[in-house]
């Protein structure tokens, strides 16, 4: 039997995210015909390597996706909003980096270790969630599907990657003493911390209403009860999560242990009288979500600590976005009829 | 009236805190009379300038506070076993900025604008908090004045600054290229995380072990349900604490953040949308708790969302301690019954 191959899109190969995208492909062998890389005008005629072989990136135009069986998208909203719907009327299915389609009633938003099972309603654009939302519910599902979630409440502890190429380039300039050319933060992001952008009047950032939406909207729980700080570091390789979860249902803490090691796309690092705990350098360039510093909290009846870290532009982008494309395969979802988004 | 003035003691005088004190003693023009500086014999004959004047480090010993009314302690744990009841003997107050009298029953654990009254019961060692500690009770205690304490979630953003000039020359030679000569970690610092040590079998932090315990005693909550992450960072200046806190009692959240913005000792910096909130970085040098991003938490009846940052150095630990000094004389409580410690 000749296994089937398809042709695959990616827009905004030039990225942060779309180059990771392409690497990731190339790992997981991706059957692949044709691999398509689109970007926008300043990146057109760029040469990027796929398996050897040199790809021209092209300029993304109406009829980028016409022969395109899957198409991952992360070049910014203007594409997502503009392309997308085109993409879907070429018969391409979108699955899409960014934030614009996440919340939309016909999109499916999904982690395929935790809500495959949205794939099944998708309607040709398929969101991928924001990279700190992925980390969390990969455990965060199991522990509900077990002790039913009744409280959580989330700091996080993210990369400067998150804010892109730019704000790498910020960090950098700053730690080597030269002015940056660009700045993402009025605050120096070196030796420092800042917040993502604020602009709701409820004073949660974008960044922190985002998760709790997500998080919902993911685990089904529309009503969960979630807490959210966002913070940004000086950090690279992936994001950090300090979590309190109240469950209704009692536990032991090394059940929970275990349960979670036990899962699909996880792995625990919990020794920590070794000093053996997981850090965003030991995440940088996996594709795995990591557990740490398991604790009960018992100023609640079934309190847990949980510390999370995963590579924000791997799992928490690119990784999981190719891992949605293979879920489509696997479970036989790539055709569709035509929904006007 | 001529002011009093009193012979003051630094043991410790030549490490990060202890300069920190002189410095803060020198520019809040503490009535000092003879200031002696004291460290251990690899420091002796060193010079430091106090008020335009040199002053020569001496080796501590039995007989050093002999004419000493206050003494200031920042000199590692077998110094303040070994000499602070030394000094006390001598009739000397010692303020301890390590962790060894912290809980002892006998010693008050102050914060001045938290609990001097706890002042009036010592009897020789009054001891400085916990760095993190500190910057959380300042704002807890109002809080709880008002609306009562029920729960306390709290994640700690902790400069690298906390483990000594070691841990701050690990990371700049990480961050400059160069091997650590020495190494407060066996985990890389720069643009990474770390925990504090770990040797509890609760797999709680020796850092997050203390700031529960403090705060309960500082507060005179014993039972108060505190729930800790403590984490290290790459950054400078100061720590920053997420906090959840529940309250018994309901609120307005500008009801908060104005009577927070009245309190001694604090500075409320609160406009994310011009992102003006406090940083590590902005809180360098000074003397204040600065609260920011302050929310509701609609996760549970009664909840507030507070951002803290201070320079642990500064009111976590040097004006802390001079602050406690100041206290003393402002109470006439510098004489005391010899106690056997």
């Amino acid at each position: 039997m000749i296994e089937k191959k398809y042709n695959v899109a990616i827009a905004g190969a030039t990225g942060l995210v779309g180059r990771t995208m392409i690497k990731v492909l190339e790992e997981r062998n991706f059957p692949i015909c044709n691999l398509t890389l689109l970007a926008s005008e300043r990146s057109d005629g760029e040469i990027i390597k796929f398996k050897g072989e040199d790809f021209v990136v092209k300029q993304i135009a109406a009829d980028s996706f016409e022969d395109v069986d899957i198409a991952l998208f992360s070049a910014g909203k203007d594409v997502s909003i503009k392309y997308a719907p085109e993409a879907v009327k070429s018969g391409c299915i979108v699955i899409d980096n960014g934030s614009y389609w996440r919340m939309n009633p016909n999109v499916p938003l999904v982690v395929p270790e935790v809500n495959p099972e949205a794939l099944e309603w998708h309607k040709g654009i398929i969101a991928n969630p924001n990279c700190s939302t992925i980390q969390l519910v990969v455990p965060l599902k199991p522990i509900n599907d077990l002790y039913n979630l009744k409280r959580v409440i989330v700091s996080t502890y993210q990369s400067i990657t998150g804010a892109g190429q730019r704000g790498v380039d910020q960090l950098i300039s700053e730690v080597t003493g030269f002015d940056p050319a660009e700045r993402v933060t009025s605050h120096q992001i070196a030796y420092n911390l800042v917040f993502h952008k604020i602009t709701d009047a409820s004073g949660f950032s974008e960044e922190e209403i985002k998760m709790i939406n997500e998080t919902r909207k993911i685990l089904n729980l529309p009503e969960l009860k979630i807490a959210v700080t966002c913070v940004r570091l000086p950090i690279l390789g992936g994001h950090g999560e300090s979590v309190n979860i109240e469950t209704e249902k009692q536990f032991e803490i090394n059940e929970v242990r275990e349960m979670l090691a036990g899962m699909e796309g996880m792995i625990v690092i919990d020794e920590p009288f070794e000093e053996k705990y997981p850090t965003p350098l030991l995440s940088k360039d996996t594709n795995e979500v990591y557990i740490g510093r398991l604790r009960r909290d018992d100023t609640v009846e079934c309190g847990i600590y949980l510390w999370i870290v995963a590579d924000n532009v791997r799992k928490g982008a690119a990784t999981n976005a190719v891992q949605i494309a293979e879920k489509l395969i696997e479970k036989n979802l790539l055709s569709f009829s035509f929904f006007e988004f």
